[in-house]
């Protein structure tokens, strides 16, 4: 098989980036064209210089339209409001588009429209765009045109309450998702609040009760309860580069125990590879998952207030971002799904 | 009036050592004897170098009834089990006791027995002893021979529910509180879990549903309402040295606003010096905690599903150790209950 | 006597804010005016929530010649090239002037244009300026009207030098000054170079061969060998909020032995409050400085390469910049010269 | 070809459990047997679950001469002292050895027991080892049976000196190496010292002219020199997980010039892949190099002090021990030196 020509749009901010050292190391994907506004004409290995020896490539003007002729398929790692405007029917029409970004994510323009503050450009392809997450949507997105990759704590979240809720083990009305990350979760771009100093040796919650991400969480568990679902998402800024921990509360429905749990975790994610569900009594880490695709999830029941409580830890720029891409990627090219991030994670680091 | 002569019991742990620090700069009490298991006949200065120039305190052995007739106040500063067995009456005779440890704390012989998995020597004391949380037991403790200081997450936690649960403003089955404490919460021993390399870059919980914390939250929470309460209590370890942010969840009673929220913090809590209530919209991060006896308390009212999120932050070797522990003091013997405490964080730091 | 009536200039900047914490703690002396560009009439605590319960200042605009008809001492924490625009003989006519910046540090206008790049626009006032380290020039302090408060690596590699380069026991071409500072020393600006992720789990070099300070050093140490010395100062940038190590490495003058290096650093410095000379065999973390005016200085003799290698620690922003400047005024005011500073640091922290 | 079979002596300290994340992503060799002293008969992926789903190996007990007869090639991960005792020339006669250890590294016995102060219990080995620094000694690499695996600071020394040493282009007698590491080179040991929170917030220097490495890095710039020489290794603990930055200084000889050196550095590592030669005016960072077997090179001429000041960064977990340790496993068995390293490192990480 041929090797499939991508497109980064965006390759400097840290998803790009990291997609760019996935698929580096792919087997069968490599990068013809690699975007940046801010830094069009440079060598990518100059501005990270990680890449050295390793990339040559010169970043480029982005024109959407004209790119989709030379690729099979286009990563969008924008800010979100681009995207829409950006990605046409007569892109789609030329090679398959994975977006990064949130435009597409959310199935109604309504919603996208409340929590983004802005208007939805192309809100005709909505229902076409297919949500990335692999381990729910795997049908789908093998055949899908446009993809929309979920965000890095929607996949958290999501999955962490995935089985719990398509089995209706728990109340819908208790949920509540504490989750913490790392900055690189707030991208590669000058502010105050994430400098060194005002980061470091500091902890703090964020966007409280207003973070646009409780939309496309709630969006995809609605779906799976088959009811709508209204629940509290809590982000927190943690002192550390990379990693997504979250902390999920719900109470138990009445006469639901342990193993009733334990059935419903391994039946959706049993045999799926990267999740990796905790042994008893074991829970996740962020440094396992550091640098992989994998997501590691871990259960405790609480008796006492006769709760389910999930927790759940993945790397955001890779299962959270850039691997979930590249994983996208290779059902939509009918690769094993697997390629390209079979690997151990790097630790300590 | 006089110097009040202090003996600190196990000066070389991180609590300890902290309130060296207060009690150096406190103006009216100076550490007459201070011990240490491990470092006896040693300069104090010569384990913490940050005290030369400051201290020639030599550490000696520990025989709290020769030190109780020697001075004003004991602190005991050691890990839970050893101080039951040496606290007695006849101690108590001589001079007051501030136990920074957990013996202390419960009321209940049996709760402290099931939680902390030990037998406790001392069962004829928990009633003398008063629970050192200033802002709630002031006139208590002013009278006590005995005070048991909080636990670092405990006074977060209690806290930050207290004007809630005293107004019967939630449903108080629905409690989880959600905590983040810094690494020196963990003590200063030597332990592979907290090495450098195995906590740094790294975000986990720990003693789901099982931290013996959750034993002295309900207990002065059911104090507060009235009945008995059970409640969810999750600790994570963050990579920073000092500093608890507590996120708490529950749903409102209905027809309860804003307004009675606000109202109730402001009632307990609006004319404490060492709770700073923020802005509205304004949430607390540690860093502006560290190294100060301040907790700082901001709350959110989420109308979707009617729900109060409280958010609360302090440093756990201060207000949630050594610096209550001199506030108690001050309680004890009569001094502004601010003395030595009031004073601007360091940051960056 | 009175307390002193000061004014902060740039009260925003890392600098400035650490000053007003160690203004707010000082016994005779308090702030009368502080000033910011960026924040003017805002409330400095609605910036530094640290200073919550603490200060109730509202930052003003800076009219340097208004000021000084007001207070008795000014403090300058501006960037370079300000102060040499703003301080004149009509402000030094009304009270006392502490420059943080560099503008007055160096003797010689030609040295400052050449490393600054700048013109300066009071060369007349050079020679009227003290170079504010109070170990050397303590007298001379105590009766200038303008001091120039060192720079943080400055005051490191100075001090650590001192007493070698004054008894001369050591080859003046040999020295070699490689130091490493925490992230509070590039100042409170948004800055790609130190976002969170860029300089988290990160260690680099920077301005090799050509920091500003090394015309600093060079100056204060020809003054002492009575020789012109050119040096090799080398900064580096740390992952940590504060602190600087300086390593500092010299061939020893033939015959020179450990006595004679002991003999001329106790002659210096032993008796000097602020300067811990650690015992033979110790060497200085930055850790144990942290928020402290203390330096720590601790030496090596290798006699395998007839070389000293000294080892210096201190805060950055204490005796770096915010705790000089209140030695200083405290010298200046002939106050004690320990007032205000004479604490523990803050461990672990 | 057939894959390699591998096996790990002490595949849980840090190294050993870095060179396991190589090998499971290197094409041509595979860990046939995992030994641990600490963890015998437990999964490999229970003690590090970053190989959880990449690994089910089981950790057996270590038998050198047994195992010798079952692999192609023994990686010993162990502290100093045992690999001597165990490696024998049966041993040899069975499989190649490539020892991440100190034990065969220095041809002199006598040097050995001087810095380790220990026995050397296999002196009739120590000139049948070869010296695993690829790019010096590549030809004899490629033939031996034993290879003694350079240490970390050891690899960015004497490749930072390499050239100019060679080319004779500095003052033998005016070496001066500065080094710094992240905490992980202090290996997975339990150590008050390496505790997150006496190592977090700090920068020490420690071993002042007492390292071991030191008479590693001496021997082999003695042998580039065909001279004796004797120099100053200074290295510091940096509060990061992975890394060592090296600030190397000397005088350069008289008449020696930018292009001198410039051509020198461009002889010996132009076209070395895993050396990357900064251009001018830029310097290493030890971020750019983390999870990869590359070692980054830039230099500064100081005129003012006629000096040569050479920066070098790499990780000290891979080009420092276990991706070098591949680089001559590839060497040995006659396959391409980057196979299973050619990769982008990991950003932020």
């Amino acid at each position: 098989m041929k090797s499939i020509k991508t497109a980064i749009i965006g390759m400097t901010g840290y998803a790009g980036e990291e997609l760019a050292r996935l698929l580096y190391a792919h087997p069968k994907a490599h990068i013809e064209i690699a975007t940046s506004k801010s830094y069009q004409n440079q060598c990518f290995s100059d501005i990270y210089n990680n890449f050295t020896h390793i990339s040559d490539k010169v970043l480029t003007a982005e024109n959407l339209y004209e790119i989709s002729k030379k690729v099979d398929v286009i990563f969008l790692a924008l800010p979100h409001g681009i995207a829409s405007s950006e990605v046409t029917s007569a892109v789609l029409k030329n090679c398959k588009v994975i977006d990064l970004g949130a435009d597409f994510r959310l199935k109604s323009q309504n919603t996208y429209e409340h929590w983004y503050n802005t208007e939805h450009h192309a809100p005709e392809l909505l229902q076409e765009a297919v949500y990335g997450l692999c381990e729910i949507h795997r049908e789908k997105i093998k055949n899908a045109k446009l993809v929309a990759n979920p965000g890095c704590y929607t996949t958290t979240s999501i999955l962490g309450l995935y089985p719990a809720v398509s089995e209706a083990l728990i109340d819908f009305e208790t949920i509540i998702i504490d989750a913490k990350s790392g900055v690189s979760g707030a991208g590669r771009a000058q502010n105050l609040a994430t400098q060194y100093c005002e980061t470091n040796e500091n902890m703090k919650a964020y966007k409280i009760a207003s973070h646009r991400h409780t939309s496309e969480i709630e969006q995809e568990l609605s779906f799976a309860a088959n009811t709508d679902i209204k629940l509290i998402f809590t982000p927190h800024l943690v002192p550390m580069n990379r990693g997504i921990l979250t902390a999920i509360y719900a109470k138990l429905k009445p006469g639901v125990n342990y193993n009733d749990v334990k059935a419903a975790y391994d039946k959706h994610f049993g045999n799926e590879y990267f999740v990796r569900l905790m042994k008893k009594g074991n829970f996740p880490e962020t440094k396992w998952t550091k640098g992989t695709n994998f997501i590691d999830i871990g259960f405790q029941i609480d008796e006492r207030t006769n709760s389910l409580i999930i927790l759940g830890a993945l790397d955001n720029l890779v299962k959270g971002a850039a691997g979930q891409a590249v994983q996208n990627m290779n059902l939509m090219f009918d690769l094993d799904e697997k390629m390209g991030l079979q690997y151990a994670g790097i630790f300590p680091a």
